[in-house]
């Protein structure tokens, strides 16, 4: 299944909804439970809540368009956004540096957050920024020293998110020694979405092409096969004295092909089967 | 006022309680709202609020021994901490860098929270932790891109935090020119409390006096008055861009004297009249 949270234009309120292939959404506003996907699948279990929804395709189809609604991203209650930096080789070399010999993490807040098809609105101190397509692990479960062998409990399924970043602010910091996270943690910096994918979508994801499109052009391109540290290690690391809690979500790095934008320009973030998250670049001049 | 939450033992309700010099404290519980400072500060008003509590105190005083509780951290809605790296001069120096010519951020995640009176817990993969006390303030309401002559309108008052922190672990990552997040952001690496202090009990946030102990010997002592930039610039630049939210934390950064801990350190951070924080050492052997 594909779950999103969405608010039909003009109403305000927020809904979860299915999507399938052919681009319309199931509202499960009908279903009991909050309207969240990751405490949907807690409360119903996913066999259970793709029996739900399959009798709702089926049976009472109250469908919608995705030009009629606003999306937000697809978890209600993220709590923090984990980042690895440089988790793919040839960025690593891109930005100048060794691939570390251990998962390297920053934070990005959830104010940072914003949906699919909703501006990325760069603040006026920044007149560099750049894209960064990444697959996201959204959390499912409160987890703490979890071994990588037993990773599946924590997880609820993957979105994408697009990792954006004032190259200029973060540039200026490292010349300085010093942290970069404000470069990456403004309002509407990490667009996520359309949809969270659950696991059955997704039998291996370490083999998902990534691809990051601006106006048609492919500025980015890779395959999850290529992280340095997968999944299973990422979580151990993460959940080693750092507990991880439902919604919150792991930005499993970056690959290479970072790259300047311009105002106006329509950023396509692809993850093979999890999804397309598109989002339009503006840029505040006061 | 000084305002926090509580759960008494062994029950494990969260109510809100009010303090005085002497230590005794007053259950609100009877007041009508959530179980959270700032937002009753923002439902009753500082003025309205305060005439409830005096009432409470000298009719009705329900009072509870700090010893017959366990200090939750005086925020209910933390979504991010937001902490300054090098904003005293002499921290700066002993770190080997210079002061910034603009405020420095890093976060924290809010799963870094704990209360007064409870343990830091350092994992099994950092054996050097250190101190750094802090003045904390406390946004009391949404914020964004505030000017800093009225950086009052976001502050719900101040509170004191301890930025602990895996040196070996943040000193091995700035060796490799990489971001040292992780070792400041385990479970209970930020401890915060015990009180959130109105801004009527703190009448000048730029001359407090800023003392860490442990047991009995003080580390680091300094005045809030050598802050490179005040509270007024830091709500500026920091709400340039990026939405300060009802409960986030900011951490205006530590002073020198920065130390190692032994097992079962007892560490007392103290903001003059905001409060006293104490939290013991222990380290995980596995």
């Amino acid at each position: 299944m594909y779950l999103g949270r969405i608010r039909r234009i003009p109403a305000d309120q927020v809904e979860v909804v299915a999507w399938r292939e052919g681009g319309e959404l199931l509202s499960l506003s009908g279903l009991d439970g909050p309207a969240d996907p990751v405490a949907l699948l807690n409360t119903y279990g996913l066999e259970r809540l793709t029996e739900e929804v399959d009798r709702l395709w089926t049976t009472a189809p109250a469908l919608l368009e995705e030009s009629s609604v606003f999306f937000e991203p697809p978890v209600a209650t993220c709590t923090k956004i984990c980042c690895l930096a440089l988790n793919y080789l040839e960025h690593a070399e891109e930005s100048g540096l060794e691939v570390p010999p251990v998962p390297v993490l920053f934070f990005k807040p959830p104010s940072a957050l914003t949906g699919h098809n909703r501006p990325v609105e760069a603040p006026a101190r920044t007149k560099h920024l750049e894209h960064e397509v990444e697959l996201a692990v959204v959390i499912g479960s409160t987890t703490r020293d979890l071994p990588a062998e037993r990773w599946q409990e924590a997880v609820a399924g993957y979105t994408v998110i697009n990792d954006m970043t004032a190259r200029d602010l973060q540039l200026a910091n490292i010349d300085r020694n010093v942290p970069w996270d404000q470069a990456k943690g403004f309002d509407t910096f990490a667009p996520t979405g359309p949809y969270l994918a659950t696991m059955d979508e997704v039998p291996d994801p370490q083999a998902l092409e990534l691809r990051l499109e601006v106006d048609g052009q492919v500025r980015q391109r890779a395959n999850t096969k290529q992280m340095v540290f997968g999944i299973p290690q990422l979580i151990a690391d993460l959940s080693d004295g750092m507990t991880l809690e439902p919604g919150d979500l792991i930005a499993t790095g970056t690959i290479a092909g970072i790259a300047p934008l311009q105002e106006g320009d329509v950023m396509r973030a692809t993850v093979a089967g999890v999804g397309t998250l598109v989002n339009r670049v503006t840029f505040r001049t006061a």
